[in-house]
């Protein structure tokens, strides 16, 4: 009997190329490995006292429909936050509220691009718009960055270069995930310039805006000209440690794209009830709780990259912000050292994940000796995590000498 | 200064018709005038006991990621709810957590059809099926379905007509959300008929599946020839009276097709966790919750149909199940009725908001003398309000008498 076919929508969209090492790490697991896990984003900081101590004072008889916009007490502390980071001029009604940051980009890539439209975005970048391009039928166009100039943006002509009559918007992301690179005031500016002069939106990823520890993030709603062209994503999840609750926005003081995200959210009817309820108290008890947070990041962003540049062949610079790092290693095909960590390798019975750099590329072939670590862990751990990866690239190498 | 304008598959999704009447009801609770919400399917029914109590278990320090088919111990209490509902074949691994039935159909309809392409459904429908196929760029097909059959099925060559190139799939609704219609054994086996002859998946939306007060619920799964073409969408929502929890899931026994959705959700990341944890401690609580609630609503659904059939000129069939039903009202245009029933009328300062008909339909021109209700309030608020549209049709109707 013939069966058929999922659509080419669903063959061409990739699998989470994080995710994709998980059945190796549950083997060691099992087999009594320890794994630092440095591939993932999932913070080990603990959720604010305030977001359980709200959750826990729901007291509806009926846990129903809310509004498809987000509930009003969460709306309006995201105004005074917003108000805060002095965005002065966003007001309840330019953010809606998704279910988590994945939900913002999927949103707003739908409502500035149709099917067979593009959008560009520098890569490496976050795998996921990848994933979200391909669901919403969206070209994702790739413009490359690299690790030599710490992952800059490349210069206007090789930007302007990319852009075709397709072209809807450019996606950036600062700080950035996977790179930890801030992007400057004047790259920013050349941006604004392109965007302005192709009439393109900007889709901005800032979910990491707290994670800044060397000089000044500054936000796509810092543009006053962009006002029009600015879509802002944001997401709870790191900022607060709330990644299972699925809270994020969608800023942007172009009215006929908040009424476009809003006919999308309706479709979906609303974000989970007790999250919002419960995340409205933690944006409004202030900014120290990821204040705190930001000063145990920059320590553990110091350990990392000193250990990581005590190792011979290794290379990185400095990431500015976030709580990631692309690094090069000394290997030919990192995937398949990553693995060989995870099925062949342990130091006393404990060894390292990390995320295989070809999964932030789109560009096949790139990325074959790059990695994205997460310094998710607290100091010590990330050094014991690190000197692993020392001594297993040692003997991988010494192996990959001796069988040569 | 030139500002982007949305993309054209953001100004083609349709606003949610059952929305539309939102800022005249608004308006009249600001003048002191009580509504009876007819209008959507948000049960008044209290949420299980044991989900409150799983919540206010759960104790984890970081509110984390989790795994994006949803956490081991909802997937395991669903696989035992469809066992108990006589789909023994189904496992876990055949289930993925979505974020609301929402999430459900969206990713299915993405999963069979890529843009461009198209599924076939019956009309009137879910008007939110129209704003999922807008967002995913597939094209939804309508097939008419009529108030004097009671909205059954139309012929085989009916529906074989509107089969082409580009149809991916056949999306029903039993329990049927407007109609109240359940599918027959035999207009399920026109349909298994017609999707293996033309090679199509069936997208079956069974959210209502205990809301059956007449014969028997059949659902998809029963089908075992289907069983690679079938994908169940299913939702917690109605059933348990979770709504704001967003909690639903996709059931296959394709294989491509679990894949498929799988790389859709792993982009997305997870549905929230916290519902996920109260939600398995109500699934496993069993199927005592609905069964009395069932009861409730199939006198609710007497005391509504007993009520309407009394108004002289208006004219509806007995609903079988879930808790709406079309009703056909002797207006020209309803949604000038059903606005002035808000606007200008009230009976001893109150008011009844039902659904305008043409919400529920994508062909131009129908719907225009119906209106969905949806009875969840108790019965004596029901006979309330029908009274009250009872006396408003016939002032209603006066006036245009006297002005015509």
């Amino acid at each position: 009997m013939p069966v058929p076919s999922v659509s080419s929508r669903g063959l061409s969209t990739p699998a989470s190329p994080i995710r994709k090492l998980a059945p190796f790490a549950e083997k060691a697991k099992a087999e009594g490995i320890k794994i630092y896990l440095l591939n993932i984003g999932q913070p080990d900081i603990s959720t604010p006292p305030e977001f359980y101590q709200a959750l826990h004072g729901f007291k509806e008889k009926v846990l129903a429909y809310n509004p498809s916009q987000g509930i009003d007490p969460l709306r309006q502390s995201l105004e005074r936050y917003y108000h805060r980071n002095g965005f002065e001029q966003i007001q309840k009604q330019d953010i809606l509220v998704t279910t988590g940051g994945s939900e913002a980009v999927l949103f707003s890539m739908m409502a500035v691009a149709s099917p067979g439209e593009e959008i560009l975005t520098f890569e490496p970048f976050y795998p996921n718009y990848n994933g979200f391009a391909h669901m919403a039928g969206v070209h994702l166009v790739p413009i490359q960055t690299d690790p030599e100039t710490g992952y800059r943006l490349p210069s206007r002509k090789t930007i302007e270069e990319k852009i075709s009559s397709k072209t809807r918007a450019i996606l950036i992301c600062s700080p950035n995930n996977p790179t930890g690179t801030i992007l400057s005031q004047s790259e920013l500016e050349q941006i604004q310039s392109l965007a302005l002069k192709h009439n393109l939106f900007v889709l901005s990823d800032e979910v990491y805006r707290e994670f800044t520890f060397d000089g000044k993030h500054t936000g796509i709603l810092s543009f006053p000209d962009l006002s029009k062209h600015a879509i802002l994503m944001d997401s709870l999840s790191k900022r607060y440690s709330l990644c299972g609750a699925r809270i994020g926005c969608i800023v942007s003081k172009n009215a006929e794209v908040m009424q476009t995200v809003l006919k999308f959210g309706q479709a979906r009817l609303c974000p989970p009830t007790l999250e919002q309820t419960a995340a409205a108290a933690v944006v409004d008890a202030g900014d120290n709780y990821f204040k705190e947070m930001t000063r145990e990041y920059k320590k553990r962003r110091d350990t990392i990259y000193e250990s990581l540049t005590n190792i011979s062949g290794v290379f990185c610079k400095m990431p500015q912000g976030a709580f990631y790092l692309m690094v090069t290693f000394p290997v030919d095909d990192i995937e398949d050292f990553c693995r060989w960590m995870l099925t062949d390798f342990h130091l006393k019975k404990e060894t390292t994940m990390v995320a295989p750099g070809p999964g932030f590329y789109r560009t096949e072939g790139k990325g074959k000796c790059e990695a994205r670590i997460a310094y998710v862990l607290n100091s010590d751990d990330l050094k014991k995590a690190v000197h692993i990866l020392k001594e297993g690239l040692s003997v991988y190498n010494k192996k990959a000498l001796g069988s040569s």
